[in-house]
């Protein structure tokens, strides 16, 4: 090593022993022809002081030393209470300059931490640079720290990590797959994997029982903020196991994973069925960090001579204290909606003493107004909400209103911590609904994904109902955060077959597509199920952080771009002719080779 | 769970309790109406008696049964002693099928272990079913600790975890980058990496100062025996450090690693130099299981009047008792040798009475003859063989042939573990003398890769003489097998536009190429250095397997052909198009977007 300790390690317990430091200059001083210098390594800060102006003249932000001297106390009224290594300073007799540095792009001293605000192309071009701020490097090794700290408890439960390929076949997933051509087998493609999900249940089939993974994942889908093109999932899936089991493995890994910020989490977790979400908060990753659920009024309002509530569903949700808000703030309200995608935000008020106001009130017939306060719960000084209309989009919009109003109220406490587990979702969806890529061809597709086990009292007639029926599968939500999914799998080729059927997959697409699932169900597949968590999303709540971003040491920014190396870039005709990019395909023995023109 | 115990845990002190175990049925046999299944899970097997003849009946090879009964001590005379759970057997009192199979292509029972010979193409396609067998789940578990091995020692030492990227940026490091098209930026391709080299000195530069990572690696390379077009390193990289410090790291790493199979490595490692390894071994990656290295005999036949010696470089080998080999397995070292790229395997021997013979002595001196024994160290009974030319192809002859000699001698111990380091390797080699991807445009490429430093001796002045400047690089041997390689890096910017410029890397095509690492080396780059272990090679070792796709859960085979999936596979027109795989690229700010037409 070209040191003999860390910075950051000195104490007074060193006070007369000769170092070596190492290091870049975090901040120079000077007092009367001495130099002070902030050495950081990993480790922390150190002072050192140059008592020879020669040596300390060239020295810049960022120069990379290696310093011999002595280990002082520091002069009375100059020691540092906020450092660790406040109360000692090195006296250097040697400085090596080990490289020197450019006048940065941006600043990174730790004195001047978290002060200044840097764009984030500059950051992620010169991400390096970024990461010598306190904040960035935290971040890293915080994300370190929660994969250990999984892998701990998975090895205790005697789990077996198995690294899948990434190189492999296409398996639609709900999002489109990245592709790269398969030199030796021109015309031919790998697709980068959407997740492990196959192979894990192979595994299963394959005996291995209990399988891990911390895996890398491809989604190539457009761009939204807090998306990345590949991101990172701890998967898990086990045999001869139901939902209780993979719940219980779950709580037990995210009280480890919380223990690292000082957290506790409450168990056993909280449990909401769906449709509970749905109907309480609007969404089906709720934010129980404060309470304030919707209220239904659809009943209430049956007979109402209010056009507007004579629909198919009415709720609303309460605003603590909203009474008093100005005109414009109600006003600015409605644009809020119309940015949701409704048309505006029907209210009432209830003043100081309990007295009905607000546009909607006067439309209301005197019974309905007369319980309003009662029903919707609602106090003197408070404002009431309303949404209505179809049931989906009412909800969504009073979801989100009692998140926008928890915000303002300060009833949101940013510290706060809830977990839950949303249960019982349907099995199926109505297809086209959202922009996933939806798998099959029939009115319905999968809510979760096309291997996930109907619950039990389903599993022989969910074809009849497919819009009821109920999913074997569990979200565990961070804070309004979906943080992990899972669910029990279909383990038997004729119950995959059947959802198959109902997602529009006919048989000889399923064998296309998921033949050698279907092939290995034949051969004794136990029961199994599992569950995957987004690792950049638990890694930034737990770092803090606003975006996930944060937590990933070389991110893309919009678009799939990496500032940094300029990826993706075009490539050479020589590249293009050598991978085969433009070759035909031909017929692999056992493939069931589709006839491709190279489109032009 | 749908058990309440692992078919291997149950014990004598089980005895009279109920248990619910689930499994496959590894055999059953049928003894006067009562079935004996041993029922396999992945903790080991347990006899299940049936004494029910209709409910044994249907039961077949790896049928998946839930069996509940009560644990026996098994009648005497029945005690399998070679079985953990061997004293015990269960009654049955239920059993449920969790799922039927249908007849195996192959047999997984424990009872037939390793004694059947299946093709490697049938066991690709039935993955899940030979993970089933002992040997290869053993395998799969061995590589699960052996990565839990390697984090245990590199978390005590502070190395932090970093994931970086695999959608990046084409970085010649030797061999062809597998592309993939971005869609979002029609005509633009990410570069999967063959290492993560780049990120990881950047990680440096970003003062995190230790990394490590179980890196996924991508390398388009022609179909060889053991080489996947995915495979895995461990790669760890460590700031203000020598050679020493990455030296005593990995010790510390192998002693941990071979722990696992209760082998203790010796410390300290022997080293070698490259250079001697060449002239005593005739390959970089010496296996020293065994001794017999090569003996130069250029300057004993300086003078001989045998044609074929008169050569730039003469070396023999020798094989002890070699002389009483009969004329047709002398004959077959002509085979070998030719097959080796060689005209032949010129050899004398020597007698049980020490009187040379072989078609060689009568064309030698009376002096060469004379002393040629003692000069080799060939005893009565030995043979003694010769290869003369160029010094490189005739010492890499005698290289494979002292490692052939081994094994027929039964010098080569199978059982033993040989560690050794290989050190000083030239930095620069003549291009195109192998099938690697010349980085560059000169007479000279690197060795190891363009970001290796010269030794500090070689800083100055490598450019004065290419062809014997050395590398500040290390590679880790093990029984022949390079199992890690490593260097101290460049983290001067001059120092690595030298290097460029000695590979024929111009300014522009450096910065085109690895201008983002040219950049960070301006900021205050460390000294820094790592190694990457080859982690499929050593899961292979460990696991005492004829090739790394033993060690690989979902290996490809010839070609990067998936025999389970059948991947790579052709996409369709509409993939093709939505990739953007025909597009032309349009330049980003920023980006040196080379004009690339479409190549049809």
């Amino acid at each position: 090593m070209l040191r003999t300790h860390t910075a950051g390690s000195l104490r007074a317990e060193h006070i007369g022993s000769t170092v070596t430091l190492t290091g870049w200059v975090d901040r120079r001083r000077d007092h009367g022809g001495v130099a002070f210098i902030d050495l950081r390594d990993a480790s922390g800060i150190a002072q050192v002081v140059i008592r020879d102006e020669e040596v300390a003249h060239p020295l810049r932000s960022e120069f990379v030393l290696q310093v011999t001297g002595e280990v002082a106390r520091r002069p009375e009224g100059n020691t540092n209470p906020n450092l660790a290594t406040g109360e000692i300073e090195v006296i250097a007799s040697e400085v090596v300059t080990l490289n020197e540095s450019a006048p940065l792009p941006f600043q990174v001293s730790t004195a001047i931490a978290d002060t200044e605000q840097i764009g984030e192309e500059a950051r992620l071009k010169h991400r390096y640079l970024d990461m010598r701020r306190p904040a960035q490097a935290r971040a890293l090794k915080l994300r370190s720290q929660l994969s250990r700290a999984a892998r701990s408890v998975l090895e205790a439960h005697d789990f077996t990590e198995v690294e899948t390929p990434t190189l492999t076949r296409s398996t639609p997933e709900g999002a489109r797959d990245f592709l790269v051509p398969a030199r030796l087998a021109p015309g031919s493609w790998y697709a980068l994997p959407q997740s492990p999900q196959l192979f894990k249940q192979l595994l299963m089939v394959g005996g291995l029982e209990r399988y891990y993974q911390i895996a890398r994942c491809y989604r190539d889908e457009d761009f939204r903020a807090d998306r990345q093109p590949e991101f990172t999932q701890l998967d898990v899936e086990m045999s001869f196991v139901d939902q209780d089991d993979v719940i219980a493995l779950t709580e037990e890994l995210l009280a480890e994973i919380w223990k690292l910020i000082d957290v506790e989490v409450p168990r056993p977790i909280e449990r909401i069925t769906y449709a509970d979400a749905m109907r309480l908060y609007g969404t089906d990753k709720p934010d129980l960090r404060f309470g304030n659920p919707i209220v239904e009024l659809t009943a209430y309002f049956s007979a109402t001579p209010f056009r507007v509530f004579q629909a198919e569903y009415v709720g609303a949700v309460v605003m603590k204290g909203g009474a008093s808000q100005p005109r414009r703030q109600f006003d600015a309200w409605q644009e809020w909606a119309k940015q949701h995608g409704a048309k505006g935000l029907a209210y009432v008020t209830f003043n100081d003493e309990g007295e009905l106001g607000g546009p909607v009130a006067k439309n209301l017939s005197d019974t309905e107004r007369e319980h309003l306060a009662k029903v919707t719960g609602a106090e003197p000084g408070d404002a009431v909400f309303f949404a209505a209309g179809k049931t989906a989009a009412s909800r969504a919009l009073l979801g989100a209103a009692r998140q926008e109003i928890a915000k303002k109220t300060g009833e949101l406490d940013e510290n706060a911590w809830s977990f839950v587990w949303v249960v019982d979702a349907p099995l199926f969806k109505p297809a086209g609904e959202d922009d996933d890529i939806d798998v099959g061809h029939s009115a319905w597709t999968a809510v979760h994904h096309a291997f996930t086990s109907p619950k039990p009292e389903w599993l022989d007639r969910f074809e009849q109902d497919p819009g009821s029926a109920l999913a074997y599968a569990y979200d565990i939500v961070c804070n309004g955060n979906e943080i992990g999914g899972g669910s029990i799998r279909i383990h038997r080729r004729d119950v995959q077959e059947r959802v198959f059927e109902v997602m529009g997959i006919g048989h000889e697409e399923a064998q296309e597509k998921f033949g050698f699932l279907l092939e290995a169900f034949k051969f004794g597949a136990p029961p199994h199920g599992g569950i995957a968590f987004g690792w950049d999303r638990i890694a930034g709540l737990l770092a803090g952080v606003p975006s996930i971003r944060d937590v990933i040491a070389f991110p893309k920014s919009g678009g799939g771009y990496d500032p940094l190396t300029d990826a993706p870039a075009p490539i050479t005709p020589e590249q293009r002719k050598e991978a085969g990019v433009d070759a035909l395909p031909e017929p692999r023995h056992g493939a069931a080779a589709e006839p491709v023109a190279a489109a032009k």
